[in-house]
């Protein structure tokens, strides 16, 4: 399938910005491709989440340019035998270690070509054992940039690491979902897509349960509710969020992810 | 009054970058307008603080080029009826809610045109409940920064939201200010500018009192007081500032935003 | 020695994110060159850490294309009569205060031309006595970009200010080195490089003592070892590194920049 890339290289890591990872990143794709315009979408991924990290390209993904080039690096396994991959999608390329960072992407996308990285024409001369974000992510991420085809980078691969991923129960009358994600406001993101809530359309009465919390409506808006109260609504990704206007949901209601979110419909 | 939109846009929000949130405007913005370039001015404005937000729009803008487009999103309201603003100033536009974030820019600039977004042809196509910066003012501040008329994007506004700024008492041998802004290295920057500072002008002694430390002088750099010794000195934004040399001076001092700064002169 | 600039400048502050001052430095930057490029390296630098910010420098340019213009601010001397700085090496630029945040570029380099600033055509107008990363070093570097040449902004200097630089003893059997720098996952970054361990080549045994561990080789990657564990890695700055698998070694060994790390060899 053809897809040109875009001169447009997104950064996802767990190294922080505290210390020169990230530039020295930016500084190799600049020496291959000078007109590549980097953007970072986040640093902040907990040390070695890859679960994190997954959800978090999928949301972001599908706001960038046909053709941008997604770098994620989250690699507990740096240095040992896992592969690095180049996944080209209908709709942008994702070059990231084979660790289960693709598998919220590669179920939406339906249709995906991948090949491990092999051809060390494009990676740095010299490949450290603990930084392969700067000696091979970045690198194959720049000549990706500037044309070079996926197919010379390596082989194709069919089989990529998955991670588990858990779904809502749906009954007749009950939702149970899971906490996915607490962003930095400390609102709770759930699995429970507005699709899955559709189920429940109708219905007179909800009760959303979240630890202590039990809310009775969605809210179309954060101010709905009056400050410090805790509410549900259809977050930015639309999936249903945990949230408490102007507080820290998941702090104030105890909850963590991976943590139920049940809702009951009479 | 024409300004020519410049192809910079900066970006300044309380959603931190531990998420996907930031990354993700920046994508919707590359969509729009390839050639745009992105600063980011901070994205660690203490959630929902406008006043903070306001104060540092205000200290930032003056040092981009002309017709800069400043897109600051500290949004409590999101999702509620609050107006989303464009307005244009004699050196540069802003993208913001009507919540008071363009207070110090409307009293220092003087003239401003401002329209409410209503024109849905440059948001994106679902504009969600939570998530504005993404779905609104990216997109707008995109369309801008390619040339689209402000006046396409709505009807003039007359009557912005405005904050309550404390202004400094002045009497002949006193002046009380108050504690605006702490930045991160721990200095207290007060509402006292260098221009009311002036009305002491000649006179022999000055006392600051910042809590609990008397400072008897202004500085000229921080390296005249010993190091861990608190200090007055007229800061980088051109008002006094209270500062421990190598120190934190709001942890040590336990001052806050808000805390009153007397100067009295003899 | 002819170089030349490249329109790209890296940061390196320690300004933190929270306030405006990186974002202003950058508006500076386009202002006078809005072809410039410019790339954060880290902003989180402990405050006044020169030891830190002189390391990371030396870690991060040799990545980025010939003629990048660095820009160093961690300037407790900032208002004082400290010197402003232009170095040019080999390679490279670098604008920064004169207080030993070229330490260990000017060793690796060998050669360097450098110049005070003090023409002030090419700084702000208005020269404030707390920021200078925005009133001298961000312009001066902007005008660089633009081709002014190095010789107009100043007179030579050949006196540098030095920072000490431990070096690692070496005896027979032993080398006895320190933590240099700690990163944000917690690994210890010692002054022993690739070079100086090759000492100790052909020995059967090696013991590395780093607080309470006992380590017995060196790794090839994290993954090598248990998670949890503690082990030796040569670093992708091409120094020993402790680490431990999936842990922070700092925290959990106890140890802090300048510890000693000793390593034995029978």
């Amino acid at each position: 399938m053809d897809l040109t890339p875009a001169p447009i290289i997104t950064l996802m890591t767990d190294f922080g910005t505290s210390d020169h990872y990230v530039g020295v990143m930016k500084g190799v794709i600049l020496k291959i491709n000078p007109q590549a315009q980097v953007v970072d979408i986040t640093h902040a991924i907990p040390p070695q989440d890859i679960n994190g990290a997954a959800f978090l390209i999928d949301s972001a993904y599908s706001y960038f340019p046909m053709g941008t080039i997604h770098v994620i690096v989250v690699d507990p396994g740096v240095g040992s035998s896992r592969r690095a991959l180049v996944c080209q999608t209908r709709t942008a390329y994702f070059v990231c270690p084979d660790n289960g960072l693709l598998t919220h992407i590669l179920r939406n996308e339906g249709w995906a070509h991948t090949v491990a990285v092999e051809n060390s024409a494009y990676v740095l001369p010299r490949v450290s054992n603990t930084f392969h974000g700067r000696d091979i992510f970045a690198p194959v991420a720049a000549h990706l940039s500037r044309g070079v085809p996926i197919g010379t980078l390596g082989d194709p691969v069919s089989q990529l690491v998955q991670l588990p991923l858990p779904k809502p129960q749906v009954t007749e009358n009950t939702i149970v979902g899971q906490v996915i994600w607490i962003d930095s406001f400390g609102n709770l993101v759930t699995n429970i897509s507005h699709r899955i809530l559709g189920a429940l359309d109708g219905r007179n009465d909800i009760v959303v349960r979240a630890g202590s919390a039990e809310i009775h409506r969605l809210n179309r808006s954060y101010a709905e509710s009056a400050v410090g109260e805790a509410l549900a609504i259809i977050g930015s990704s639309n999936r249903l969020e945990i949230s408490i206007n102007q507080g820290d949901a998941a702090q104030i209601l105890g909850l963590k992810r991976g943590d139920t979110i049940t809702i009951c419909a009479t």
